[in-house]
């Protein structure tokens, strides 16, 4: 088993903030690091297949925090629905396999042309839906990330906690959401939504990184260390926390700086900042 | 008076369309173009001075829509807020200068360094009803903007239309809001909170502009052509009127292109777009 370093016993390393690393690599990271959970991507997943994946990370003594992701459910013809659904079928079975209960999901945005975002919003909750019993019978559960409205046109038409919670609860049990600070910090409803969250015992995964101005061209590279932006992430901590959340925290950052450096300056610099400022913030509370 | 063009009765040219045309070149434009309605920056303003700006408006029988703007209200120090409280003072001057009812307020960002956001919060709160019988003294009403989020950490603290009205509910019978599409649009609540400030008398102003991806970089001067991206403008303009809105639709674009064609082309669009996208969705109702 992977012996936590010093207070790290809830933190998880999302692969995607170490992108250069292989999954081998990502592991041997963690074991080093003393970080006890990993968050996978697919694409990595995909590398060794998920048998082999799961056998890597568990000999390795890793906790698989999440799989990400499914979602991208906003397709309007039949073709493209279809797809998503097989694809989306293949994700939680590669989560059950993996041993983590818990898929992510980035729903899509408006389909290239639409302007039709109710409509979108409709699809996505239809898929939901439709997803839910295939996830249960597989012990997964599905957990609906809202993304920063800014993304709201090409990645992802859910765009607050309360709207996400909103198809949760419409969806089955089996649905819950992703509390992720870069995309939630500026909500002025994200406190009263935490704790919906938790109370409704849909709170999924916790995922961390800061927001930092000006934004690159693009806007999704932009997310920055813990502590390098103006995102107040103990407080988002404390409230995922007071919501009972017993999770890990997952450290998602995509930043093309980040990524070029070494995975393991990368890692240790993840450590410190969680160390730094969030320590005492996600202690167990009993 | 300026004869409007069939159609344009209540369209507005907001002066930061034409960003480089001179006032006396805007005001000219507006008459040549039949746009009866313009919104005016007071840095435009500022270069004849607000009494010889009326003037120049009144005397082509243009109607001053919306002077923009006030608010950057977060500063924290004791010189940063009385500088802001008699910044904000004489924009009520100047709008009610002009003979508009409408200031337009961009609350401002998160101060240097601070992950206070809650904080900042409150500081637009208070400032804003610190202002609310200075303006209502002179006939202005204070229009809070809600900014998209993406402008959270650096422009607006207040993000949201439901926010946005929250706080005008607390600051007295003279702050509403501006609805604003390119801020709002993504919004699941938008409508809902659009027939609220119909409902409470509180929708003081309809800036229309559309979202085209990817964002440039900065994210400041992203914004297109009505037609042009994924909103749904019509839609929102029928929301507008459903709520008892009878005010003109400025059109608001900050992009970089558009800046550098003529002025002249940028407002033939502007008309021409407004009429194929919102022609009869703005009629008076009654």
């Amino acid at each position: 088993m992977t012996r936590p370093g010093p207070g790290l016993e809830r933190l998880s390393l999302n692969t995607a903030t170490t992108k250069r690393w292989t999954l081998p690599e990502a592991v041997a990271g963690c074991v080093r690091a003393g970080v006890p959970g990993i968050g996978l991507w697919r694409d990595r997943v995909a590398e060794t297949g998920a048998t082999r994946a799961a056998r890597l990370v568990r000999d390795a003594g890793l906790t698989v925090t999440s799989l990400c992701r499914g979602g991208f459910l906003t397709a309007p013809d039949a073709a493209g629905r279809a797809a998503a659904r097989e694809d989306n079928r293949r994700a939680v079975e590669e989560a059950a396999t993996l041993g983590t209960g818990v898929l992510v999901l980035v729903c899509g945005g408006l389909p290239e042309g639409s302007r039709d975002l109710p409509g979108a919003r409709r699809r996505i909750t239809d898929e939901i839906a439709d997803l839910e019993p295939w996830a249960r019978q597989h012990g997964v559960r599905l957990a609906i990330e809202p993304l920063h409205p800014m993304f709201c046109a090409d990645r992802a038409a859910v765009s607050t906690l309360a709207q996400a919670l909103d198809i949760a609860e419409r969806c089955g049990e089996s649905v819950g959401v992703v509390v992720d600070t870069y995309h939630v910090w500026w909500d002025p409803r994200v406190e009263t939504e935490i704790a919906r969250a938790g109370a409704t015992e849909r709170l999924l995964a916790f995922q961390i990184s800061d927001w930092t101005v000006p934004l690159p061209a693009g806007v999704l590279l932009g997310r920055a260390h813990v502590g390098d932006g103006c995102v107040d992430v103990r407080r988002l901590a404390r409230a995922v926390e007071a919501a009972g959340y017993t999770g890990f925290t997952e450290v998602e950052i995509f930043n093309e700086a980040v990524w070029e450096a070494p995975g393991e300056e990368t890692l240790a610099t993840v450590v410190d900042r969680y160390r730094r400022h969030l320590g005492g913030a996600t202690e167990r509370s009993g």
